[in-house]
């Protein structure tokens, strides 16, 4: 049950950048300039195998993770990184069973590590303004084959959500400080969310609207990741380093 | 079904510094230099609410997460970070059902966070050579409620694991190049790995180990986590802060 | 003449913890918990030799730098730190000759450095409001033996300074930028100003300021700085880390 | 006396990324695509000035500081960053009158940097073997007009200095542990020195062999600089890092 199918995404992986995600049924030959890699013959292979390319280059065919996958995600919105991510599902006790809200949708790459941890028994209610976004997530999440946990909404969650009693809360929009009244109502007692922001200045105000809401617990992060060159004799960090992705700001609600 | 229970544990909350983890059962009334809170008056009650202590002091009553739980083990041996388990969390796609192997065991912190992650149907086997650090981590793991997904193991994972088709492993000992072999042959192949080492030596040769054995994908990296102090008109970044827990090296194992 | 005198400074080194700035004729003895160290003793030695205390735990003698000067200062006001003043008098271009002015005195930790480094020929104009502090920074430039290139100003330099023609400007108080106009009108066209601040809405409201005033070349910056624990097969960085110092901002005047 | 000559340096900026160093001798006419700048029209005028190109666009004219005079010096070898100089030249303490010895020359940028604070009355001795590296930073030297305070040296310094009763020393060479007896016996007692060291490996042998020469105060750093983009309303740290540059050894001789 393990092997590749026709409709598998499969990681084709040379070295850090170069990697491709295809499936066998889109993507019967895959040309690279190392050479066409026969896709279609890998159907019916174990992931992990090295395969060949017409000039001879081996590839590793690896079967793709969550990071992979959202990493790949359609970059018409910014796309949380994982040490961001990570680090959020930790704080917010994402599991299995969990009911997460989350606004707004993006790429739809968070809602994607939601829903693949929520299941099974747990459910991500998504709310976005605008359905442009929502279509470019839904179509990420089939990809995931995570659609059964994901609730898309379109719907202006400054007004409230629909539902109630989530166990965790995400915000990911660029006045988070307006949806705090909404998330207080709607969380459980006790219950921590996260907000993702670019700027100090969102950070700031947001931090101030969540004391005023009663939310305790409140802490504001940001998470530097550097590579290593882990090599004998010359280890060395990675020159090349991204300088910021977000603020993350944490908080728990209390039953006033 | 939310409300609190003698046994349940209650995480006792007033600043980032000042907060205690209690049981009703265990600790009827805590003494803190802001007064006396009677815990045991605390069952029935909803978690989110506010309690006054002898001295009029408000303290928060929060569910505790299980960043809460784990980051108040017993300090034997080094806990890791959830910057650092939150990043191991994605890039091992650790999720319900997975199974997960893991050597060595420490206190019990990793062990905790990824049995809360695989259930139900899932799995982690923790090896350690050391009995003690095990007697430590089951008592933590039993804590949490999470005895059903853990599977101790005390044996020299150098020799080999018991069992094997594992969908994601840790290595978190001080020779963790020596377990590489045991890991590749446990693994399922394209399965990733995740190693936990202080110091620039040993991702260094653990690194070429990984190589050796075939492993892709390889890459170590050092997560830096900084506090923001974001209050109104005086937003600056925390003067204190954690320089360096660990490197953290992943890679993918190859069928060969 | 490279003798250690009855008035020198001597820094008496154990460890980067355990050190100790002292001079024969107001510390004859030096009482440690490693013994006694008879510090007038050293007088006609050279510095660089190791002397032993009483109670045979040896302390190496070295001349103190301007940075160990600098950074013994006190603590009254917050000093800036050598990584910060490294940068600052690179970006500035100081060196003899140069003819420098700087707002709030502070510690005279800043002072002290830049008057170390105009000499001979040039100039440090200091000013700041307070003059309790700038009694501190005097006698710590007269520690020094620096008094006679810097110029000790009790003054409001938001109305502007008394001398012009500058070479480079460096502002340490809390509202930088009220003072930006007069550094703009006492700088010569192109000189370079440095400021320093805590907090991001400072170092924003600054930048929006020296806009107004036709300052280019604006960059803010802060910098990390980490120990590496470099020891054979063992090599780590230190885990405690000082967080944030302060922003640095940058910028030349124009004619207009 | 400072207006522009025939053959002085100016910096025509713009931002960050667009900026030029020329003389008007070397450069009467500037292409750039923002149109063609008459650099010939601007002797006899002051730093400072705004220039018009033949498209309209406005540059301002600067006097340029002795950091954009080294960090535009020809990239042959790798050029040390003004983060690690400043460092560098506080913990060094050189200043005007300092004996500076260095090894290698490299591109002159550290040289550079140094003969600019030694003056007057100082002298910077650099060492290389290889000719090639010299005759570029002698050009480079030469260009600020700072060669009467370089003295170049092609030999191998792990052979020993020529000259001795060093202030400070620096080390920029891939094996710097075997110059470390040179600069043991070529500098004062007490005095400090300084080495760059781009990996890990090379850190940990240098310190190594520092302890073994009697060096006492050995620390190893790195720094770490971000740009904050301040804006109002909009700030955050630039995305845009430098993930590592080099490692910096200090220490200080002892009279053994």
């Amino acid at each position: 049950m393990s092997l590749i199918q026709d409709d598998s995404y499969v990681l084709v992986y040379r070295d850090r950048r170069r990697r491709w995600l295809v499936r066998p049924k889109d993507t019967p030959k895959l040309h690279t300039h190392l050479g066409i890699l026969d896709v279609s013959a890998l159907v019916g292979k174990e992931f992990g195998v090295v395969a060949s390319t017409t000039m001879g280059d081996e590839l590793c065919i690896l079967r793709p993770t969550i990071e992979d996958m959202t990493m790949k995600f359609a970059r018409k919105t910014q796309v949380i990184y994982p040490k961001d991510l990570g680090l959020m599902a930790v704080k917010l006790g994402v599991h299995a069973g969990s009911k997460v809200v989350e606004t707004g949708t993006g790429s739809g790459a968070t809602t994607a590590l939601m829903a693949y941890l929520v299941r099974p028994g747990g459910m991500v209610w998504t709310y976005d303004i605008n359905p442009e976004f929502q279509a470019v997530a839904k179509k990420n999440i089939e990809r995931l084959g995570l659609s059964d946990s994901v609730s898309f909404k379109s719907a202006d969650s400054r007004l409230g959500f629909d539902e109630g009693g989530f166990d965790a809360g995400i915000l990911d929009v660029g006045d988070p400080w307006e949806v705090v009244p909404s998330m207080k109502a709607g969380l459980k007692p006790s219950a921590p969310m996260a907000a993702v922001t670019p700027t100090t200045n969102q950070a700031e105000r947001l931090v101030a609207k969540m004391k005023d809401e009663g939310f305790v617990a409140i802490e504001t992060v940001e998470i530097l990741l550097r590579h290593l060159e882990a090599r004998v004799g010359m280890t060395r960090p990675s020159n090349i380093m991204v300088g910021h992705t977000a603020y993350l700001t944490f908080g728990r609600t209390t039953k006033s």
